[in-house]
């Protein structure tokens, strides 16, 4: 991995990233919310539901990559605004996926952490733009990355200027079919001796049914993951996208009861 | 595959495209040239040596995808000037990649086929704007895109409005290490069973061996692909960018003489 | 590739081997027959169908490897009597798939050629079992072998004793799912730059669709392979295994008319 | 899944599995030992390491199947007898994994719990053989295997008589090089969500690193596997095999004390 300059782990402290109440990296940070926003409704009380559980960051997307140009497409803009009024009612952080590197600097005004979806991995125009911006960057793994590919496009964005990014394992396409992606959870101790840069880990892209995001959210606390990213929503069956893979707040709560029971153990045992 | 509304077989006549003297679809056609444009007096070169060996495109590329930020990252509008000029000179029009949205409408001034790379097969802002270019797209394979998922881009780009897409197949990751990647000739008829937009064959970045451009060239041609892509280059050990294979104008021009042959033995077979 | 000492190309003439009337590795081979022995008079019929179509060997399974135990699992050494009654009848030797290694010995008074399939490519013992037997073996590549890996097998059974291997491509896994399995041509130059045995292609195993047998076995014929190995059926919808790719005489009997016309062509090209 | 009548867990009690001291699929399995019985010094030396850390099974291989002839074959019978005086020092029960139909009979007399190595996934006469053994099987997942595909080889053996299969997640084959496969602890829940029997996690094949054995170990705890199997080497440098991935005996007494806190947490959690 000659090419890692800027994000290897040789002589470098451990990067954290401060965002709102949160200090990811140091603190366990979980990011919560719905797939898609979809309605003011909607995203203000799962965005209420997920702050109340202890969530410490608002995710929802606004440009929805589809296979298919016949799917939603997401609410743009007019979803962005929405995010914006569901921060200032609960103070959480938003952090919403960019699509283009068009879309990165007006982006800036509305979100605190863009992410980079699987989709876009080798998009180095885009991955060069959220390097220019001041927004910290949640990056996704791609679907095929390998770990080198992946800190590769870390350090494009850091060669940029931009110091400050996170990085999310969502899960790798394999001959499975049970669950939608493998989920590699040995991403996470294999990143950290490689790279400075906080992992955290999407239960839900990484196994696409929601029965396995609760034992796969405990294996990831166990295997020493910076935090979560989840999908709620207060009425899955309704959701215009990934319903399969959404909690209920309910089951949200009792996730996070579990999580942080578990990461407040893990800080024992070592 | 129930999304291919445009693209699909059922109930089309099969889509030419004519581009300068060659009518895509129908004729057989043959694109070559250098990996990256380095210098005018290389793309010169090249140009007029792929055009006497019987080539009617140019390839080029001035933007260069890498996976470090630190690799040569083309010559940007610079390169595309060389490449008018070898239009100028050799009559040849040009085939370059676009990878920003930003960059599709001022790049309509200079080419003539825009090419889509196997990095932006989901990068759907990109696929969506040169849907709206009145220029035709040369759409390679995802290194990892099923039939299904690549079809479903050129709808991306056909329901735009742009009906002018050639299918490019150039290998998709396997755990072959011997080959680059494993070029999969099986794409070729299954494609004209499922669409009826070209299919074209690269064989130099499926295989990553100049050895086995020869005879996966003439496995190309028997397969029923419409045309061939390569590269070519004046002194493949001082490329760039993907010297191990590329070829030299003497082994294009035999090249060139077997497939031809082979070509016009196949139209007698059937 | 360290290992390789036996099969290696370097100084090593090509290795020709004798079967009937036929001198595999130098003259194109024809092997077809049924997936299953199923019964006396559709093995006869086959066998007398495609003799007189031109091919050389008759293949015909008696043992079944089965992702389910509930599925057919073959007729065994009733299968191999009829396999040899067709022999008498039509003077072609028989190809057939051994699977355990207990089998090897008696096997050996039935059959010309022992057959390994793709499922057993890791299975060292019956690997190294048909290395001390008399016969010529004819390896599958395993579904997700390397080039380096079946070699490697290929050289256990030659530091066995046996110097008679035919390398057959039969298709890998991959995320394609519109074809069965990914037909992998580009191993047909690269094995022959890499060992110096036959190498032959399987094209129904390794598409899955009977539509897809013409253009992949002109492909193989323009590749440089040494030979094909095809699947008839005097009734494919009947059959009690892979009907959905069996060829019916008289598709084979077109196929042979193309795909030794192409021979012939490519003789006279290079 | 069609066809998984036996081993479905629609219906069916989980299974538990008495061998010596532990009940498997009750009780936290560990299962440890060398990756090869060299010599009895070394395997002694192990083994009495293991059972004073609490390992309650002792593992160890005596034909090594390995992707080339010229590597190390095993001890045999040799291997096998070494085992037993272990077993006589420690009172630990012994795994070894048979490769070959014809050893079934006459191991049984050694062996305590037959082991089906990834490899022989596929080998179904094998399954099949010892699917009329009396003794437990540890089956192995197979680098490529789906769940469906794994499962299938658990009814293999369920369907001859033997009710007694311990699955075992050992990592699949995915583009990733930094570990030598890639884990798959959603495998943990997915599988009792599919099947009553119980399923054990292989850290060290599943990732090829010694450095990520204790981050996976606890992982796989977490995610409610039923035990795990590691490989101790008295002197890992020495190794015959798989060297890199053995723990020294202070490492394995270190991962006991983690592992056994965690697994004793997790049952006040739920």
């Amino acid at each position: 991995m000659d090419n890692i300059k800027l994000v290897t782990s040789k002589g470098h402290a451990r990067t954290t990233i401060r965002v709102g109440e949160v200090t990811i990296g140091k603190d366990f940070v979980v990011i919560a919310g719905p797939c898609s926003v979809e309605t003011e409704a909607q995203t203000l009380a799962v965005a209420k539901a997920v702050k109340a559980a202890g969530a410490q960051l608002l995710r929802g997307g606004v440009f929805k990559p589809r296979t298919s140009p016949y799917g939603f497409q997401g609410l743009g803009l007019k979803g962005l605004k929405i995010l914006v009024k569901a921060r200032e009612e609960t103070g959480l952080p938003i952090v919403s996926e960019v699509l283009d590197t068009r879309d990165v600097t007006w982006m800036s005004e509305y979100v605190d952490v863009f992410q980079i979806g699987a989709r876009n991995i080798q998009n180095f125009s885009l991955l060069k733009e959220v390097g220019k911006a001041r927004k910290p960057v949640l990056l996704k793994r791609g679907m095929y990355s390998t770990f080198a590919e992946w800190l590769n496009c870390a350090e494009d964005i850091l060669s940029e200027g931009n110091p400050d990014v996170i990085l999310c394992e969502r899960g790798i396409r394999t001959f499975e079919t049970y669950t939608r992606n493998t989920l590699d959870l040995s991403a996470v101790p294999s990143i950290k001796e490689l790279t400075h840069l906080p992992v955290i880990v999407d239960p839900a892209h990484g196994t696409g049914r929601a029965s396995l995001i609760l034992p796969m959210s405990l294996a990831a606390v166990a295997s020493g993951a910076d935090g979560l990213t989840v999908e709620v929503h207060n009425d899955p069956k309704a959701a215009l996208s990934d319903g399969d893979q959404a909690l209920t707040p309910p089951q949200f709560v009792e996730i996070m009861r579990q999580v942080l029971a578990l990461r407040t153990f893990m800080e024992t045992l070592h």
